[in-house]
């Protein structure tokens, strides 16, 4: 019997078969988020992606966005604290013409100390933490801080921080000075627009994101510069508001994009702390585990 | 000889036509600011506004983004602590064919604590506080506080506030969410965000932006109360921000937009704190003191 695991959100989609074994056999992934499909043609995709794999008796997992209202099949969020089995237990399946079962996860939502939701990024969690106790940063559009306590997920809060700065850049005051193919890494000025957000003297996010823009007419700084100390000041304002939560971080994991996960370490640097990077493949882990219950 | 002030923003055009006994006989607005004016043809808008108002002896004083780079002609900033007198003397002037002159201010700039500049406020500060030690908030696309001592701008700091707001509702996956249509004001939901910006459960203002969306997701209120609420925790947090620089806040000045004004009345109420509406026309007395002087 072949199992298959789809990791399929707003923007991409990834997909793992698993071997007799328990490895994983092959990968797929293409840029087939369920915001690109049009009509919910959603069996349409997962047989152009994967068609080749889905023998009649396939069992194939599926989290993230496709099991949200806009998704295939939606789900109900499992509420905080959220175990592994109880994300098992809240799947809905649905058979294929082929024969081959799917088989939708449900998300996790908190209604203490904030509302909060989530999709996909819960398996992440499982498969960084086990049954510890720890506190995941997943960055991003939306970059979640996940904590757990004995491998329960027992608080999670959710920062606009990619979003924002993506909006700040295309259209705001601010963009309108960063010159055409200023999109280089610039570790400098990234690590200056962190200890800024840190500051004594930052009267806040609003006021900081303003800086890029007064800072450079006043020539404190390049206008080249001006989109790093953008992305440092909201990941370092993320960073400050993440730790003010309290959380035990004695062991905090950075999870997903590794190239992404890299900048918030050059980040916690900057205030001299450290964030590890969690498993390379976060979701096959969690997957894994969760297939390894049943 | 006819006096005439321009304030000349980025989007609105306001002009003020004086008597000889130094009151305001006529005034004249158009949205017509600078990012309207192309091929920096300000002459001619200016003819077509107010040709009929400018007699050959005529004097114009101009302020706001017209003395920018993007302006029609550009003035230095005057560095904080910066006086009223420091603004006259750093005016630029120019003539027109006709005989009449323009007196272009200069804007004001702060290097410490934050970089910040501003072009036009600066003469609602002067019209508002006379030569008193005050807090001046002028709220906006781009809000602005103010600090005076003894009638000088010795501080300043600018707040992203309402442009962020306009970008979040207009292409954020906040925005999404928000029915068409709903744009009425509701005082309640506007206090409640503006109290979560306050609430020791606030993880910060990325995280408070998010459960715009999350919270009418998982029903704790509908989704008619998003734009209301977060436009309350974007406000919430400037005044938060705002507060915690430590400027005395005996004497503090809302000052512009009376209905926007209005809004952070209800915003300070929300949270047990009291500001007073500045003069209705603080540019026009601004420029009365500025030119009670010579």
């Amino acid at each position: 019997v072949g199992r298959i695991i789809v990791d399929w959100g707003s923007s991409n989609f990834r997909a793992y078969r698993f071997d007799a074994k328990g490895d994983v056999a092959e990968t797929r992934q293409a840029q087939a988020g369920i915001l690109t499909v049009q009509d919910k043609a959603f069996e349409t995709v997962l047989q152009r992606e994967i068609g080749d794999w889905i023998t009649p008796g396939a069992e194939i997992l599926l989290s993230g966005m496709i099991t949200s209202r806009n998704g295939w099949l939606e789900t109900p969020y499992v509420e905080t604290p959220a175990s592994l089995d109880q994300l098992a237990a809240g799947a809905r399946t649905m058979a294929l013409g082929s024969g081959a079962t799917l088989s939708f996860l449900p998300g996790v939502a908190a209604r203490k100390p904030m509302p909060d939701v989530m999709r996909g990024e819960e398996i992440q969690v499982f498969g960084t933490v086990g049954d510890a106790s720890a506190v995941c940063i997943l960055p991003g559009t939306h970059s979640k801080w996940v904590q757990t306590e004995r491998g329960r997920i027992t608080e999670f809060r959710t920062f606009l921080t990619g979003e924002t700065y993506a909006l700040l850049v295309a259209s705001s005051i601010i963009g309108r000075l960063i010159p055409a193919g200023a999109g280089n890494p610039d570790e400098a000025a990234l690590r200056a627009g962190v200890a800024q957000a840190f500051s004594g003297s930052s009267a806040g996010l609003l006021n900081d994101v303003f800086t890029c823009r007064s800072g450079a007419l006043l020539g404190e700084f390049p206008v080249e510069q001006i989109s790093e100390r953008l992305s440092g000041i909201l990941i370092g304002h993320e960073i400050r508001s993440g730790l003010a939560l309290g959380w035990d971080t004695a062991a905090m994991w950075l999870v997903g994009d590794v190239a992404l996960c890299k900048r918030y370490q050059v980040a916690f640097e900057a205030i001299g702390k450290a964030a590890r990077l969690g498993p390379a493949h976060a979701t096959v882990e969690g997957f894994r585990r969760l297939a390894g219950r049943s």
